[in-house]
C-alpha cells in the first residue's frame, strides 16, 4: 500500500469528530414545556441537568481527543497503514460517543449505562494510546513515552470496574481525565 | 503546548457550524398532511410559521457568526491554547443552537423555552467576544477595540431577562442583532 | 468589510452539501418487515417505492448544485459580502431540502408536499442564480449570460403552479431538470 | 464542462463518508434499561448484539471504502465529468449504507432486510468499480486491471443471491469482503 497523504486523514478525522460533538446535543431531548408562570416553572428544567452534565463531559472528552490528535498528526506528513487503521478503531469508538451519552444521560443512576459509557471512554483512550504508538513508531522514535497516554485508559478501566460496587465512584472518576488535561504542566 | 495550526481549527470549527446549521432544517417537523383539496389546505402550514421564523433567526445567526468567526482568524497563522478552549466553549454553545431552536420552535409561547433560547445566543455571543479577546491578543493587540463585540451580549442579556415580564419584548430583541448586523457601516 | 477567502466559503458550503445529502436517506423509514418467505414478501417494499424516487430525484438535485457551485466558484480567489450572503440564501434553501424530500415521501400523492417541495427547490435554484450573477459581477463581467440560469427557476415555477390544478404534471415537471442538465452540449 | 479540481471533490467526499460512518452508531438505539443489579442485567446488553455486529460491518466497509477512495484519487489532480458522476453514484449508494444497517440490525433475521443490505452493498462496491475504471481511463491506462476490483462486485451478487434459500450463507458471505481486505498481499 502507498503511503497516505495526512492532510486527508485529517479532514476525514475532523468530520467525524465535528459530527460526534455536535450530535451530542441533539440527544438532549426537548421536554414537553407546561406554559405556566416562568418563575414557578423553571423546575421543568431540573430533569435536564443530568443531560447537560453529561453532555458537557463527553463534549469536553470529544474536545479533549481532537486537540491530542491535531498534536499528534502535526508534525507527520505521511502515514502507515497501522496508523491509518488504528485512526479508524479510534474512530469507532468516538462515533459511540454520542450512543453512550444518550444512554447516560436517559437512564440516570442506572448502572448499565454507566458500564457502558466508561466501556465505551475506555475504548476511545486505549485506541488513541495505540495510535500515538504507531504515529511515534512510524516517525522513527524508537523509545515512546507512553505513560501520559496510559492516564486515561488506566482511570476508564478503574471507572468500569467500580460501576459494579458504586456508581458515586463511578461518576467521580469520569471527571478525572478532562480535569486532569486542564492541570498546568511544567 | 506547541502551538496549533490555524487551518485545522478552522477546518473542524467548519464542520461544526456546517452541521449545526444543516441540522437546524431538520427540526421542522413534518406535519401530518391532510389529502383535501389544495386551496382549502393551505392552512395547514400555518401552525408551521413558528417554527419557519424560528428557523430563519437561528439560520441567521449561525451564518453571521460564521462570517465573524472567519473574519477573526483569517489573519493568523498560529493559535494559543487559549484561543483553542474558548473557540471549543463557544462551539458547545454553538452545538446547543439546534437544541433551543426545537424547543422554541415545538413551544411557541412558553416563556421556558424562550429563556433557554435566550440563553443560549447569550452564551454563544458571550464566548465568541471572549474568543475575539484571546485572539487579538495572541496577535499582539495591546488595546482590544470590543466595544462592538458587547452589541450580542447586552442584547440576548436583555432578550433573557424580560422573558420573565414580556415575551414580545423577547422576540422583538432577538431579531436585533441580525438586523444590527445588516445595518450599513460607514 | 475585508474580502472573504474563496477556500474557507467552498469549505463551509461543502459541509453543508455533503450533510444534506446524507440526511436524504435517513428520511427513507426502516418499515416494520414481517419475516415471512421472502418471495412473497417483496411487495413490502413497494410502499417505499415513492420515498426512493423521491430521494434519487433530490439526491440528484444537490449533486447538480454541487457541481455548479464548484464551476462557479474555481476561477475565482476572494468573495465579496455580496457573495457571501448570497451563498447563505442559496444554503437555507439546499438545507430545507431533506425537509421537503421527507414531506414529498411521506404523503405521496398530497397536494401541499408537492407544493412545499416545488417551492423550496424554486427557491434553491432562483438563490443559486442569484449567486451566480454576483459572482459573476464580482469578477468584473459586465455582460453576464443568465439565460440557461432561469430554466431551473422557470420550470420550478411551473411545477409550483401545476400543483394546484394536476399533480402528475408537477410531478413529470420536476424530473425536467435533472434531465436537462445530462443533455449532451455543444 | 472545464475539469473539476480533485480536492474539492474529496472534500466533499470525505464529508460524505465522515457523516455516513457517524450515522451508523446512531442507529443503534438505546434500550429501555431497568435499573437492576448489575451482575444480573447485563443479558439486557443480549439484544443489542446483532446491532452491534452489524454496526461493525458497515464500519469496516466505509473505511475501507474510503481508503481505497482515497488511494484511487491520490495520483490524479483533476477529474472528468464521467468521474464526477460515477463518484456521485457510489456517494448515492454510500448514503444509503446506514438505512441498509439499520434495516438489517432491527429486523435481525428477516430475509427481506438481508438481501436489502446485500443489494445497497452491492451497489456501492460496483459503483465504485465504475469509479476506479474512470478514473484509471482519465489517467491514460490503457489497460486497466479490473480484476481485483471485482471480488466485492461478485461476493455481495453472490450474498445477494443466498439470501432467498439460506440467510447463514448470507451472513458469512457478507462477513468476506472485509476478512479479504486485511489479507496479507505479496
Amino acid at each position: 500500500m502507498q503511503p497516505i497523504s495526512k492532510a486527508r486523514l485529517e479532514q476525514f478525522s475532523d468530520g467525524v469528530f465535528a459530527i460526534a460533538i455536535t450530535l451530542l446535543a441533539l440527544e438532549i431531548k426537548v421536554p414537553e414545556l407546561q406554559n405556566a408562570d416562568l418563575k414557578n416553572s423553571l423546575h421543568e428544567l431540573l430533569p435536564l441537568i443530568p443531560n447537560i452534565a453529561t453532555f458537557i463531559l463527553s463534549f469536553l472528552g470529544i474536545a479533549i481527543f481532537w486537540v491530542n490528535h491535531h498534536q499528534l498528526t502535526r508534525n507527520i506528513s505521511t502515514v502507515s497503514r497501522r496508523v491509518v487503521w488504528s485512526n479508524m478503531l479510534f474512530l469507532l469508538f468516538v462515533t459511540l460517543i454520542p450512543f453512550a451519552t444518550s444512554a447516560m444521560a436517559e437512564n440516570y443512576g442506572n448502572a448499565l449505562a454507566v458500564v457502558t459509557y466508561s466501556f465505551i471512554l475506555l475504548g476511545s483512550s486505549s485506541s488513541f494510546s495505540i495510535l500515538r504508538f504507531f504515529v511515534e513508531k512510524h516517525q522513527g522514535n524508537t523509545k515512546v513515552k507512553m505513560l501520559r497516554s496510559l492516564v486515561g485508559p488506566i482511570i476508564y478501566t478503574l471507572a468500569f470496574i467500580s460501576a459494579f460496587f458504586s456508581l458515586g465512584t463511578t461518576y467521580a472518576l469520569l471527571i478525572i481525565p478532562p480535569l486532569f488535561y486542564f492541570l498546568p504542566r511544567n
